[in-house]
C-alpha cells in the first residue's frame, strides 16, 4: 500500500470501530447516541488514530491492542471539537462541511454529546483494563489510559484551550503562544504516539525520537491551521475560514506574519524528519505524514 | 459521634482532600482550577463521599483506599451541575447559595470547568490505579472506576439528563419518570456505594442488600428534590425553586400529587431501611441517612 491507501486503510478500520462502539439504541434516551455517532462519524482526518497505528506498526505492536485507546482518543478529540463549536465558545456553523453539532441538536444535547463522549472514552479503556486483568498486558493498557487522561485535561487540552481564550485581544509572549498549541492541540497529537509506546512497552531512544517526532507534528499541524485560516476557504476546509484572525486570536501568522510562518512550518517538518532517522526505512510513512500535514489543504 | 457530627466529619475529610487535589497554580491556564475549585469547594452536603464512608465502614475498610474514588465521584457531580446550570441547560444563576460557575467566570470557561472536572475525575483514579499496578488491590480499584464511568456516562447520569431534557412539556409514562431518575440522580448516588463494594470486593447478601438500599435512597432522594421545589424557598435551598414545574418538567409532585409524592417517599425510605436490616446495629448511620434524606430542607 502507498501513502494514502494506507491512510484510507486505518482511516476506515478507525471508522468501523467508532460506528460499533457507539451504536443507535432504541431506548428513551437514543438522541443521545444519534447526536454522539453524528459527529464522530462524520469523516474527519483521523490523524490521531492513523499516527497511533503507523507507531504500532514500526514497534511491531498488534493493531488490536492499541484500537481501544486511539478510539477513545478520537472520542476525545471529537468532544472538544463539539464543545469548542458552541456559540459560548467559537460560535461555528459549520464542521468538516456538515452542520455543527448544536447547529443540528440544540445546545443543551450539543453539551451533553461531549460530557458523553469523554466520559464513554473513559468507559471503554477501563472495560479493556478490567478485561485484562490478568493479562501481561495490564500495566501497558493502564498507562496509555493515565497517559491520555493527562494529555485531555488541565495540564493538557483544556488548559490549552482556557489559555487560548484568555489570549484573545491581547498581546502574549512567543512562550506563552507555543505553551498554549503544546497544549490545546499537541498533546493528544503526542498521546497518540504515547498509546503504542506505553502498550508496546517501549522506552529508551526509540520513546525519546517518536516523542520528538510527536511534539514536531503537533506544532507544524498547528502552524499550518494557522497558515489555512488565512489562505484556506469554506469550499476546501469544511468550516469556516479568517475566523481565528476576526476574534482576535493570537496565532502563528499573527505573530510572525505569513512568510515566516510558512519557514518555521518547513523547519518543524524538517526536525520532525529527522528525528526519526533512526528508524530508517520502517519510517517511511511517519515522514510522508509530516510532509503531508504541511502540503494539506484542509 | 452522632450523626451531624458524623456527617460533618466525613464531609471535612472529603472537603480538604478535593482542596489538595485541585490546587491553585501560578500557570497560564490558572483561571481553570479557580474556576473548577469555585463549584467544587462551594459546600454542598457531599452525600455521596458521605454514603460511601458510611459503607466502608460498615464493611471495615480503610478510608484511604476508596477517598480518590469518592473525591472522583464528587468532581464528577460536580461536573454535572456546572453544565445543568448553563444558560442552554437550566439556566440557572444561583447553587448552593452562590452565583453559578458560568455568572461568575463566563460560560465558556463554564463549559470547560465542567470537563475538566470530568475528565480530572479519571486522571486522579488512573494514577491510583496506575500507583497500585503490583497491589492486590488492583483489581477492585479497576472496578471501582470502571463502575464509576458506567454510572456517569450515556447509561446513567448523562442518559438520565437526555431523558429529562426531551420529557419537558411532554406526558411521559411511569416507567420513563422513574427510568430518568434511576439514571440521572439514582447512578451516582449508587455508584457512591459501589465504589467501597467494589474496592473491599464484597459481593453477595452483603453487596445485594446495600445496592438496594442505594437504589431506594437515590429515589427518596429524588422525589424529595421534587417536592422541595414546590414547597421549598431560595433561602434555605440557596437555588431558585418551582423551575422545573415552571419549565413544564414532568416530576413526582407533578405526576402523582403533592400528597401522594409524600406517601411515595416515605415507603421509599421504609423500604431503604429494611434493606439493610442484615447489617443489624452496624446499619444505624445508613438508617438515619435516609430518614435525613427525607426530612432535608435543602
Amino acid at each position: 500500500m502507498d501513502f494514502s491507501e494506507k491512510i484510507a486503510h486505518w482511516a476506515k478500520i478507525v471508522n468501523e470501530k467508532l460506528a460499533d462502539l457507539v451504536v443507535p439504541k432504541n431506548s428513551p434516551e437514543a438522541t443521545i447516541y444519534e447526536a454522539m455517532r453524528y459527529s464522530l462519524l462524520s469523516g474527519g482526518k483521523r490523524l490521531r488514530p492513523v499516527l497511533s497505528f503507523a507507531v504500532n506498526e514500526i514497534l511491531g505492536g498488534r493493531q488490536d491492542d492499541i484500537i481501544i485507546y486511539t478510539c477513545a482518543l478520537e472520542m476525545i478529540h471529537t468532544y472538544s471539537l463539539i464543545h469548542d463549536d458552541l456559540p459560548a465558545m467559537d460560535n461555528d456553523d459549520y464542521r468538516r462541511g456538515r452542520k455543527t453539532n448544536h447547529k443540528v441538536f440544540g445546545e443543551d444535547i450539543a453539551i451533553l454529546a461531549g460530557d458523553a463522549l469523554l466520559n464513554y472514552a473513559f468507559e471503554i479503556m477501563l472495560e479493556d483494563i478490567y478485561a485484562h486483568m490478568d493479562s501481561p498486558d495490564l500495566p501497558g493498557r493502564i498507562n496509555a489510559a493515565r497517559l491520555i487522561a493527562k494529555a485531555s485535561g488541565t495540564s493538557g487540552m483544556v488548559g490549552g484551550q482556557v489559555v487560548d481564550l484568555e489570549s484573545q485581544g491581547r498581546n502574549i509572549s512567543y512562550d506563552i503562544l507555543e505553551y498554549m498549541h503544546k497544549c490545546k492541540t499537541g498533546a493528544l497529537i503526542k498521546a497518540a504516539v504515547q498509546i503504542p509506546l506505553a502498550i508496546n512497552n517501549v522506552t529508551g531512544e526509540y520513546e525519546k525520537a517518536l516523542l520528538t517526532y510527536a511534539e514536531n507534528l503537533g506544532l507544524a499541524f498547528q502552524i499550518k491551521d494557522d497558515i489555512l485560516d488565512i489562505e484556506g476557504n469554506l469550499e476546501e476546509m469544511g468550516k469556516k475560514t479568517g475566523s481565528d484572525s476576526a476574534s482576535g486570536k493570537i496565532t502563528f501568522t499573527a505573530y510572525f506574519g505569513l512568510d515566516k510562518a510558512k519557514e518555521i512550518l518547513k523547519s518543524t517538518v524538517d526536525a520532525a524528519i529527522e528525528s526519526i532517522a533512526v528508524f530508517g526505512d520502517k519510517a517511511n510513512f511517519l515522514t510522508e505524514l509530516a510532509g503531508f500535514i504541511a502540503e494539506r489543504r484542509s
